[in-house]
């Protein structure tokens, strides 16, 4: 199988740190791709296959022999399912329903990083303060409620516990230390699991533009 | 169960629909929001109660007696396995995963039309045609894939089927017909399903603003 890559996605760290857990990176060709910062408002090609390896033309991508899944939730399903037997997420049930409720949000919190992330790239009289503002108090707002369900969080390194720890990572390396604040246990717990050889082998880091 | 709405928003039309496919709408209390257009850009309080229950402030929103799910991919799989039996989509296994693929594809052209949306509600100063353009031509992109997928669809109106008649309508309604040049076969399976009834009851329509 092919996965399209690069070191600064949080979406395709996800999805490496998910494939690490398990155990199941030989199976995988990793692509690097090359993302020049126009990205934030316009369509790059970042490898010579990707277009037509993808529509949506985004990161991660995974190409198997029989179809194609073109965002980290379908990819983090399949992998879990196919290869994991359901370890990273339950298959069914009240536990499925609760995992799926925390990785709602730290979703939203890397979806927001990622939108503010393409606002900053944009030229300065396009640039939205209000649009950044508004990202922000989202990505805060989400730590917060993280918060209080770390408490919560099992002996299991699953996809819950992945998602949270990617969203604070990215947001250490890209936005400095502001959710720490709000978020002092998730602080803690996060600085713990930063340990595991799945992350420190995934840190972020720039990705190359050309 | 308490599932915050609108009849704009494709996200929520994608849910609705799975809701009356499955004949479960009795267990709804459906809370209809208010959106002023600021939200593009800024945070908006669309119901006095709406910000205790979800940390990420977007719809829909469902929130149960021992959880709160905050996006429409958690919450349709919610509903389909909680009371759906799988039949929207298949548990595990091959038929899921070319059921996700096809699913990643629609719910990207969601996202763009989303993301395009917000940036028309942008002051004219903030507004960036680049942006509206990359988006348009992912959406593009993507129905040009959709249309090479129709022909393959089954006789289950299934969640992957759901969530592209859902970008196939909030195109009609909202940037006109551009897409059923690029897909006629998808246009004319659209104008089919339109018909049925859960299509019929959830016709996009404006949100309340104030």
């Amino acid at each position: 199988m092919r996965l399209y890559v690069t070191p600064a996605s949080p979406w395709v760290r996800r999805v490496r740190v998910a494939i690490l857990e398990l155990g199941i990176q030989d199976r995988f060709e990793f692509v690097q791709t090359k993302w020049p910062h126009a990205w934030g408002t316009r369509t790059v090609v970042p490898h010579p296959e990707f277009m037509g390896d993808t529509p949506v033309a985004r990161i991660p991508a995974l190409v198997t022999a029989d179809f194609t899944l073109t965002d980290s939730h379908s990819i983090c399903d399949y992998l879990n399912g196919e290869f994991g037997n359901f370890r990273l997420l339950a298959r069914d049930g009240v536990a499925r329903w609760r995992a799926l409720a925390t990785i709602s949000v730290a979703n939203a919190i890397i979806e927001a990083q990622i939108s503010r992330r393409a606002e900053l790239l944009r030229s300065d009289s396009e640039r939205s303060s209000d649009f950044i503002a508004k990202m922000r108090d989202r990505q805060l707002r989400c730590f917060e409620a993280l918060e209080k369900q770390v408490q919560g969080f099992g002996t299991e390194f699953d996809l819950a516990q992945i998602t949270t720890a990617v969203a604070c990572g990215y947001d250490d390396w890209r936005y400095g230390n502001d959710w720490r604040g709000v978020a002092p246990k998730l602080a803690t717990w996060f600085d713990a699991v930063s340990q595991r050889p799945s992350l420190q082998a995934t840190r972020p880091a720039e990705t190359p533009q050309s």
